[in-house]
């Protein structure tokens, strides 16, 4: 399949590079030119021509830790403290999950990052097959692991689980589907479990994806029962030997900041999450200044309640800067590559995705330019970032494919998908099992 | 004009009440009745019957502080320093306005907040004749007031403009417009001035719109000026015995918030403007727990970037809970209140507006909920605060009359307002004067 897109303006997010009036081919699910108009080889015979006047071209946003399924519990459980949140909504509710609702609850959660202009999200959640499964039928691209408790009395199995996920899936669906580890979190994996799923990722050559530093009780408690801050714990015990995505690390000092540099750790800073459970707020602008590997993730939908990527970049740029008291932190165009480029330097996915350039799998979205609400026509880093809406992706093309079209989901049964996820959400709340 | 619209479900902003499949009767302007399917009276004969099974209805959102025509500078100057800000890029900038700017900067912003859900809005600014004709042709409620530098030359000539422009406009368009006087903030307006102002306003019997504790700056040098707190200062010379809607209120004592709830003062908290220009954070929880007539305002385009209220209201309460280091804070009901009838109450304009009931203008919001992000439904207050965009406004009524519908704004030539206000801020920009 050969694509053209032709008379949108282009950020590659290579820097502050603009490119006004461009044109970007792509063949065999790669991008094989970017620049302006007459870019493209003369020879180039596309399959498609997309008109793309009048909007913007920017890398699809990757959105760096979620729970892709909990979208059936959004607006379930809202505006709780943590333990009564958990204990006595989203635990039960999550005890009484099918494969079924997993499979459901990940395409609504595909077409909703679709919509809004994400094409890779990294995922930690269970029955992970089926969220590979939706991710291969929704055409996105996925970073998955499967959610680990070590503490847990299913510990063991669901180590094997993932280790058999991986197996199975790791590098499929075009490649669409990279796997990981997913040891939940210091406080639920004790230290010899942990090096369990350290040696599992090592002989399968993957990454981890764990939340650290979330809350103030987790700095607290894991001080007092390891004499070290949740950064400098997994330090020692040689977590950060290997690729590793960190969510939140939101309780930092100046110690961990260090680690988490030297160790090229990925961290998706999730700001809504971290706002509504009243975590706390990462220190995102010490961390870029510091180097490291900043990305953005929105979380579940049940701490969020959204998956839209725009919102949440829009958000981790404007609260650092009232945060540090300092209105140049964190200016739009950072923070734009914070969600693209950023995003895949998170996943190790950077030589593949990220930016719009020669030879980078082609996940391209098209944003409307168009609207009241981004006019007239300044800054395009400006309005893509305090400005635009996810429902101005226009067009999506994930790994040289259409996924959506003028706003349709063409991968998907949008009616099909969000009405098996009601009856999926009625169930649950209902508290029947009759699956 | 009669319209009854049938199907959805109703949030009437009074407490947490839901009505499931409502019905509303629309007469001369005013809702006539609200409540379950078959409300209306029998002989209720509808000129136009408004199917909306799968939206929800909520009152107009209500923005309480703008400065409308800044849309023209979306994007043009972000992430400065606020005197650079003001001194390099917005002050010498807004010199060049024309009469013309105002009016086709005031459409488009018309536009984008009917397109958002927005209903009513609170302006200050310049050339307000063309904001109000604007406001006029767009079928908008507002509250208009022209901005006064008390300490500027034309300081006089401002105040006999805004009281030429309150006999002029108030109550007019078919009483959509109301308009108040509009001292900038006690650091632009010495004591003298304000006692003009306060003086006209008994008059004229109009409230008046004012910038208040804003930034630290302004809290640090009215203090050194004056000895007392901006709040404390305006209520020395008396300026809240009359009514006053003061945006921003960031910087307060227990003092202020006691002066303020005591002269039942309208308060327009401007989250993300407050969050870019790196001012601070109001302290929003402790105001209403104390009374307040708080509300909430996107300020000026150039400090936010969007008119969306929906994503201000979502700001304001995910701010707070992290402020407050408690997730439970400004819940979604009471979010959805204060973006409504808390905007209505600010403005003193709750016997007119602010929620479903008979008597009421008719100023309604059908809110497409079928979206994959608003799915599954489960507490619609959640959905409208934490997971809706303003994009899912799908029909607006303001004062009976439709504005919107199915998306297209029918009181504008939504293409002929964008190009004319991107000609306005090309020329603004080159920096030619040449109207």
């Amino acid at each position: 399949m050969k694509i053209l897109l032709r008379g949108m303006t282009i950020l590659p997010m290579k820097g502050e590079t603009v490119i006004e009036k461009g044109e970007i081919a792509v063949q065999d699910g790669k991008i094989m030119t970017v620049g302006s108009m007459g870019t493209a080889p003369v020879d180039f015979e596309p399959d498609e021509i997309i008109e793309a006047a009048g909007m913007v071209a920017t890398p699809g946003l990757v959105n760096t830790h979620t729970h892709a399924a909990m979208v059936l519990l959004r607006g379930y459980a809202d505006d709780m403290m943590l333990m009564p949140w958990l204990t006595e909504k989203i635990w039960p509710i999550e005890g009484r999950l099918t494969k079924d609702d997993v499979y459901w609850g990940s395409l609504l959660a595909c077409a909703e990052m679709i919509h809004s202009g994400t094409t890779t999200f990294a995922d930690m959640y269970f029955f992970m097959n089926e969220t590979a499964q939706a991710v291969k039928e929704s055409g996105m691209r996925a970073c998955l692991s499967r959610g680990l408790i070590g503490a847990a009395p299913n510990g063991e199995d669901s180590l094997n689980e993932n280790i058999q996920f991986i197996r199975d899936w790791n590098n499929q669906a075009e490649g669409r589907i990279t796997c990981m580890l997913g040891p939940h979190a210091p406080y639920t994996c004790p230290p010899e479990y942990l090096k369990k799923v350290m040696q599992a990722a090592d002989e399968l050559g993957v990454g981890l994806h764990i939340h650290v530093a979330e809350s103030r009780t987790e700095d607290h408690d894991i001080k007092k029962q390891y004499g070290a801050s949740p950064v400098a714990h997994l330090e020692t015990i040689g977590l950060f030997e290997r690729p590793v995505l960190a969510a939140h690390c939101v309780h930092l000092d100046e110690e961990d900041i260090n680690i988490l540099v030297k160790r090229n750790v990925g961290i998706a800073h999730c700001p809504q999450s971290n706002m509504k459970l009243a975590s706390g707020i990462a220190p995102v602008a010490k961390l870029l200044n510091a180097g490291a590997r900043v990305s953005i993730g929105t979380d579940g939908a049940s701490s969020n309640n959204d998956l839209d990527m725009i919102e949440e970049t829009r958000t981790a740029s404007l609260l650092q800067k009232v945060v540090e008291e300092d209105p140049t932190v964190l200016p739009a165009h950072r923070a734009a590559m914070m969600t693209t480029i950023g995003g895949a330097r998170a996943l190790r996915l950077e030589d593949q995705i990220g930016t719009l350039e020669p030879e980078k799998q082609a996940d391209i979205v098209l944003w409307d330019w168009q609207a009241a609400h981004l006019n007239p026509p300044h800054d395009p880093f400006a309005h893509l970032v305090y400005a635009a809406k996810g429902s101005d992706a226009h067009t999506v093309i994930i790994n040289g494919q259409i996924v959506m079209r003028d706003r349709k989901v063409l991968t998907l049964d949008e009616n099909e998908v969000i009405k098996q996820a009601k009856r999926c959400a009625h169930r649950l709340v209902e508290g029947t099992n009759n699956n």
